[in-house]
């Protein structure tokens, strides 16, 4: 049985779909001061993989997760999945400075006191944060999925990513298309000026793919493509997994050139239009 | 060592004035994402108390309170004392129907699980609360603060609880302001109505303190506020611990009749005139 907590209903109505699995009656309600409610409205089952992404507002997503992981275990459910399609806190995973919360330690360790057996997650920030976890983690890659849905929109493409960090999902993709791929490198010009430059492939009338695991307020993705114009580059496409997007993002990259951007429905945005369902059923079956 | 929350900074600065102990400095931003960023900027005690009451927005508050235990743990603090003067979730203590959470217990397993070695809080929805824990909860009563707040400005009162849970409430503030004390009682007048009566004693021409642990919405004390005008009342007067105070509450309830109302500290609201600290201070020394 799958179901779907509120951050992730259409995506668990989804996974349900493919795998031709039943979807359990969750009841999930806020009280008129805030506090969230939850009653499980069907027989209980010895497994059972609930659906919840944890994007803004987080700290209800957890909490709502926790109650209803918890919930299923009392209720005399013998192994809870839990699917987080997107972790918060996840790239708060050292810490930089003396006396910080290594927060995504700490989230982990809630998830594994709410009873939850396994988590299956999508695009961790960083792999090492499987290693916070005593259960099982299984951290699946969509880029693969954001290769594909350019497949048929693009024409002899060069992969970027916008900085070192993202060389490997860029990797990832330019596999599948059959393409080149480079990345952006930030240059220390002065002890308080930071320039970036492409390293080595040129971009001039050529459709260039961004691609990042995450987008949160664009000022890595807006930085990049307006070094991609200057480097007259033909049209610029962004592919990201996790479109957290916050405020004006969206407007704010589409004003800086860029042709198309498009995120999976890891977390809901307007450009959530490559689904995650297909690769997370196929792991859950 | 004192440390405050976001959701009470004031009240742990009071009761660390009161104890004359350092108020540690606890860092606490929200990244624009809408994470929380936790840093303890001061060197790590043995013991630490950390004061942080869960109102609304209970999860950010809750996750927020789980953090900061963990990350003084993870620093090297032996013992983590929380003064959580009111407790969300409290009123979720059982499985009304089937296949409801019992909210409280979770969050009581999720506070232990975040390193949390005591609490202390005041007036539980219900003493039994206690139980969901596996470690000391004192749970302090602010009825006699509210009694002091009243001495001064009623002339030979009754307290009246508004309904039948309430009465211990009433019973003790009773007691301290040496006058009697009543509750009003539903009667079941017909399948679908029910009335409410005031059980046996006069309130005419009396000042009439209603009192309660919560208000929420403010339902309770409005019917209770009305059925007492009805009887002449001469004053009205409200006394609750928790002013949670949902939406137009305060106003509905002005004009229902009541003449003044006061809350406590435990939540910030613009009626929260009585102090908590001394109480909590005189049970940290």
């Amino acid at each position: 049985m799958i179901i779907g907590g509120s951050a992730s209903q259409k995506l668990a109505a989804d996974i349900a779909n493919i795998l031709n699995e039943k979807l359990g009656n969750l009841e999930i309600k806020k009280f008129p001061d805030g506090e969230k409610y939850i009653r499980f409205n069907d027989d209980i089952e010895d497994e059972i993989t609930i659906v919840q992404s944890t994007g803004y507002p987080q700290d209800e997503n957890l909490i709502e997760l926790f109650l209803i992981a918890k919930n299923l275990k009392s209720l005399g459910c013998k192994k809870v999945r839990a699917v987080i399609p997107y972790l918060a806190y996840s790239r708060q995973d050292k810490r930089f400075k003396k006396g910080e919360a290594i927060s995504i330690s700490i989230i982990a360790n809630l998830i594994e006191s709410s009873g939850i057996d396994e988590v299956i997650t999508v695009n961790l920030h960083e792999e090492k944060i499987v290693e916070f976890f005593n259960i099982p983690v299984k951290n699946l890659s969509a880029m693969p999925l954001l290769a594909e849905y350019f497949k048929d929109i693009v024409n002899n493409p060069i992969v970027v990513a916008p900085d070192e960090g993202a060389l490997q999902h860029a990797k990832e993709v330019a596999k599948i298309l059959d393409c080149e791929y480079d990345y952006l490198k930030k240059k220390r010009i002065s002890p308080d000026k930071v320039s970036t430059e492409i390293k080595e492939i040129n971009v001039k009338n050529k459709d260039v793919i961004l691609v990042d695991d995450i987008i949160s307020t664009g000022g890595t993705i807006i930085n990049a493509s307006k070094i991609l114009k200057n480097e007259k580059a033909k049209n610029i496409f962004v592919g990201c997994v996790h479109p957290v997007l916050v405020g004006d993002a969206l407007m704010k990259i589409y004003l800086s050139g860029v042709k198309e951007i498009v995120g999976t429905d890891t977390l809901s945005s307007p450009i959530s239009k490559v689904s995650v369902a297909p690769l997370l059923a196929n792991t859950l079956k």
